[in-house]
């Protein structure tokens, strides 16, 4: 099959070649729960630059040449022996996490804490190719509505946003505030999510005026331009104390400090983006009595969710599409800032 | 001032004249922190004619005559010395229940647990009135964009929906569906809120279909009418399972069986309305591990989000609005099942 | 293998032997990941008398003769080819329920929702019997403190007592009461699992002053006799109010009525035994905001926790013991309420 | 009256004399649901030390001279007029914040969280002297079993300490594991609440052997001496995952980055401790999913709950005593680590 394979690990980010479009060989099932996938459509993440960069070297083990691409949706192409709840030919979306089903954190519902877990893309080979080898525990079955393409990058980037937003309107009650830093890939599925899901006002906080344009289709009651200005802006409008719950989809620069600062005392910050450094002093924690939480992509049963959701056209996701061929130019879009929503593949 | 006073009780509920429209005296401040309200408009609630028929004699303990009315909104009149966050003038809607403010209960913000409290309009003299006396603790500010006789029906209608909806928005997750049994005064109040609140399928059961016509505005999945198929229907709108959440506006007749009936198995079945009885085999509670949850009507902080909420259009109130001199036809009007939305009294 | 095998209901429940010790054939693995356990002790419940009478007939579906018996612990004799976690001669209680791992209320940790489910002992052949053919999935691995014989009722009796109290404690403060109805086989273990998990005050209830007597070693705060003037008791013991939990281990009779008059407003009444029923107005649950819980066996984590709790030595299971061909006295016993804490049938 | 007055910072922390004892006004009633306390025991509280550091000065914008202590306890002396609920000569531990009772964080349940509140001791003059002026709404009653003297130290450090353990508590299921960090004045009591509210493992972190020692008369699983390897010591401790809980009442030093470290993925680092700087990449609080918590004084129902446990035994405060004159031995005492448990100053 064709794949867009990483050879070697690019730590200054260069403008290179950093994938290379390739044969290699097909997957083949190694248990009888695997399953073969047919790729519709790979997102591609800004995970996958941290990956180029070497951020994941040590966290994943994973050994370069390695096929990236967590955010799969296509059709099974082939079942192992004992696959019972999928045939070939059915539309899927992949959650992105193999996982073992039976230890104590699997059996809570927690999956994402599994002790003996794969993460194809990450961990081993994913979906920058034309079939990718998965285990039926991933699968999420795709009503006519939804076509591969359109929905691969709820798998990763999606459901994240998704698990934060949840947690967070959970908290909210109306008349509360939620800040939303960063409207892109994950933040504009996130403010869909947060307003189907809590009648809380949202401010979305972006350094682009193109982000801020396209979440006001999502009913926010104010943007806020990242211009060196967005506490004071943020404090003027939730009456001088700060949202109950900011959630970071940049985690990264001055989006850290700011988001703690646009914290209500009480309140959540939730963080999701990441590259930056948390530096608080503990007394401001004691005595504003906030919290921090590390948000990571959501649960299966979370995937279903926001699928149900999709179906019903509560979130609509923005996807560019590039041919897999073109796996290179995508990643450097991305990484310029270039790709509104996200980028997909298409074998 | 004017007043519509109760005399007599009517068992019978017949068709005579249930109040008197009269002279009375006006009421007085009693207490450093309590306030006069002028009224702009009393809602008229089911349980008035639960009062009429003297089903809350022995709970409430109050001595006839009295004056109803416990929906109260209008503009502070006139302050005692001890009130400090409100003057004359101010426009308000009145949590129904005055509370102390320093017991457990409060303290632990369930203002609808207080030991030492008064329900003007239940338990001493209403709004059904030219002027209200409560306390400040009650009060919550209206904004410009909410006149009194609009909202009024939100005090104790509106948030006992809200409460209950509330409730349930916190368990539904999206793919998941509640049943609104009755979608009169308090249930399109809920179907709205649950709307707001979370993602989950809403099927609105009635046995009118003006109520189920009017449901259909606020984005429902599906309506059914009450016609002695209902459960069926359900049941096959839920593949078979019935709903995670009933929440039964009803209260009496077949509707609480027919809720439980409808409720999924690990699910909840809200109590809201009343006047019936509730009988169920303690096997088919443990075998279905379902929950049963009695309502009353919300805190006072629910009533501010309620209002935030109204603030925001995001829940829209049907009034019928009569003369506090009409007050007879109104409770008529409601008891013949011949109000949408809920009857106001206007001074 | 031996084992004792019901061959006819009784609905009188007469005196009569109910099950025949025989020869029957061994079970075998039919599924790769089965397994069989040697029986090292099999607990003797009231469902099982309740399966006698016929009262489960319609529920479980399962056909005579069987053999009953579902609270069962021992050791691994046999594993089917996908059994990875455990190997012959391994120490285990087994959940009693065989769940299958991939519907989607597995995978929220809620197994005992699961839609394609058997529960050996009651749906089908279970631990009255020399062998048991269950599923990896059931097998909580003991600790070398805990002997088999010891423990098997915890993994049902024990855990659906857990479940409830554990449902209670998350709910409790310092300074609240929990009722505890029935002392007996669940609520023995019931009480302790309640010290151990919150600081609340107990109030156990029982008719039987043994019960009592026993109940008070674990550090309860009153023991009441059921003698006509619980209720009573249990307000001048809660200053009039009642208890915030009631947890109702017997759930016939009139403690179903006693439980609910015995929760205080805003409380809880769990209910975990059966065979009775709950009958209440709606207005009673509208105006106290009650709510009323149904309680199954916990699920498979929370079996963990409780063998957790044992090895500690937390709680501790009263148990006598009978051999495999004394089942019908065993069950005889029990009847007659001869059994002091749980009857456990030794092979 | 005699009172310990501060009239200077000292931001080196030096060895001199930091308050003096001398004559002051008696304190009089401002308002009138303010009380005069006479005081019985006024504990003496690191955060005076951060206060005499001047690490306070700006947060609390207090004038010197003035009296810290806001750890009061001793009965009431005289009452305003409002005052409904207490009568001289009541024995009562005063909640160390004032609050209003109105807005709507306090409407909540949230004191802590009061937009008008005032904080006797830290705000405005406090205990370390004859009498204390406070409001009605901080007073909890005593009962009998527990002089006023023996219990002040509850009213923050306690509480703090309870108000942490309890969340934690919530989250904890047995079998898993709570890290202290810090057995003195909070985390002994910290260490004996979460003891009674679950049955979770406790580990105890301390660099002295002498509170090691204390710990281990509260039911702890183990004790790690703070020597360098605690890291690896916890990690050991639980099978290399680290704690579900850890709760850190030192806050400064290494303890922070140790806390982080051994708290396992998905778990919660509670700060109680404050006056170092939490420090970590976002990317590592991502992918374990981690979440740190700010925790502050518990609110006043908190406080009930923790008294409702003094009074059942179920927690002992450990105090040493000093007369009022004696302040400045106490506080450098204090500083000095040489005081068990926590001092306390009788006028």
């Amino acid at each position: 099959m064709k794949a867009a394979v990483l050879k070697t690990y690019d730590p200054e980010v260069t403008d290179r070649r950093w994938v290379e479009y390739e044969d290699v060989a097909d997957p083949a099932i190694a248990h009888p729960r695997e399953v073969i996938v047919r790729v519709g459509g790979a997102g591609v993440c800004r995970t996958d630059l941290h990956v180029i960069e070497g951020l994941w070297q040590e966290i994943s083990e994973v050994q370069l040449p390695y096929i990236m691409g967590h955010e799969n949706a296509g059709w099974v192409e082939a079942v192992g022996a004992g696959v019972t709840g999928f045939k070939p030919g059915d539309a899927v979306i992949c959650h992105p996490l193999v996982t073992c089903g039976h230890d104590l954190a699997c059996r809570r519902g927690h999956d994402m804490q599994c002790e003996d877990q794969a993460f194809p893309g990450l961990t081993r080979d994913g979906g920058y190719a034309d079939y990718l080898r998965t285990h039926e525990r991933t699968l999420v079955r795709l009503p006519d509505t939804l076509a591969p393409k359109d929905v691969a990058p709820y798998s990763d980037a999606g459901l994240t946003a998704y698990r934060a937003a949840k947690k967070a309107a959970k908290q909210l009650e109306p008349g509360q505030t939620a800040v939303m830093i960063g409207a892109g890939g994950l933040g504009h599925i996130g403010i869909q999510v947060l307003r189907s899901l809590c009648a809380a006002d949202i401010i979305v906080v972006d350094r682009a005026e193109g982000a801020l344009k396209h979440a006001e289709n999502f009913g926010v009651a104010h943007t806020v331009l990242a211009d060196g200005n967005e506490i004071e802006r943020v404090k003027e409008l939730t009456k001088g104390y700060g949202a109950e719950a900011v959630i970071d989809f940049v985690g990264e620069g001055n989006a850290v400090a700011n988001g703690l600062a646009m914290t209500r005392d009480a309140g959540t910050y939730y963080i999701v983006g990441y590259g930056g450094r948390l530096e608080i002093p503990t007394m401001e924690m004691v005595v504003s009595e906030k919290s921090i939480v590390g948000n990571l992509v959501g649960t299966y049963p979370e995937l279903v969710e926001l699928m149900e959701m999709a179906d019903r056209g509560l979130v609509d996701l923005a996807t560019r599409e590039y041919k897999l061929s073109e796996a290179n130019q995508a990643l450097h879009d991305l990484d310029a800032g270039q790709v509104p929503g996200r980028a997909v593949l298409i074998p």
